[in-house]
């Protein structure tokens, strides 16, 4: 907690703890926390990309530093994390839902499945991974299983299609979401699946 | 070049040019309108990065939309710009220099040769595009050859060295920096220098 001079108290993070509880911001930790790992072992190296901000006006009279005074949170053009593992190129969007038998495609923008679908047609890995909060089930879904939901005009990806075509993430205590490991099953055991 | 009435000769842009000058933002419009270009053409999907802000404080109460009124820009953890071509990861960042005979170093972070130096080891492509304004020569340069100059304890990359083992930017009007046409001749020739 920290203090600040007109008295109120807040927490160092007030955007995730206050605004965005329930909506996802443990669960991106914990991915970012995964991600921190794979960078020290030099397992993969991704990134979660900054929240585009909308600067709108500015002061420069902060001790020669300048301060933003007034700034919007705007929509991100393509999905939060992208990286590198083993020599691919990989594109991912990290969503939660509590509920517990589908994932409503209306949580994720249609120009971040356009972007996942770019990566895939290039030759990259583009995938979602969708924590069942209240079945506390992570699954890894590839891009191509996404695209057949929106051909087949269904609203939601049902519970069934991530048990059938997704890969079940593990989940541990040093390695909270290991998401690598879903990669390495779906996508680079030998020659199967690759590029959708 | 458009010719001014004060007689100087400048790019297509007189507002940035004004705001941004020697901050280097033309030369990374440029770079961005090119990454659009080839979007657009289907050739590559490469994205800049959004700038960090440290959201310090905030505001709801501006007809119901979060406000920010006090955040400062950061420090990227990486480079600037990533992205996917003919299936291998891209890394790069973009810089100017008004120097005529070399590249200071101090102008790149070491995070960002460290980073840049990850990608290659798992087996991405990695690089910087420098902008010799005064020549008016855009070089990209691997990073293997920036960890050499660094090996040799210099302060600046000579501009010989981009000459010799960089790759000359082709620059256009409609494709204002062709630095993929770079990227081909380099890195995807007949097997030559593939991940450094």
């Amino acid at each position: 907690m920290i203090k600040y001079p007109n008295g109120k108290t807040t927490t160092k993070k007030p955007k995730e703890d206050i605004i965005y509880k329930n909506r996802g911001m443990n669960f991106e930790e914990e991915i970012n926390y995964s991600n921190e790992y794979y960078l020290k072992e030099d397992i993969a190296v991704i990134y979660k990309k900054p929240t585009p901000i909308k600067v709108v006006a500015m002061d420069s009279n902060d001790f020669n530093r300048y301060c933003i005074t007034k700034a919007y949170y705007q929509q991100p053009s393509t999905t939060d994390y992208n990286g590198i593992y083993k020599g691919r190129y990989i594109d991912f969007e990290a969503k939660e839902t509590t509920n517990k038998t589908s994932f409503p495609l209306s949580n994720i923008h249609e120009h971040q499945i356009l972007h996942l679908a770019n990566i895939t047609r290039h030759g990259g890995i583009g995938f979602i991974i969708v924590n069942f909060k209240v079945l506390g089930e992570i699954y890894l879904l590839d891009i191509k299983h996404i695209l057949q939901v929106i051909d087949s005009k269904r609203a939601s990806i049902p519970h069934d299609v991530f048990v059938k075509d997704g890969i079940l993430v593990p989940q541990g205590y040093v390695l909270l979401i290991d998401y690598i490991k879903a990669v390495d099953s779906y996508y680079m055991s030998k020659g199967e699946n690759n590029n959708g």
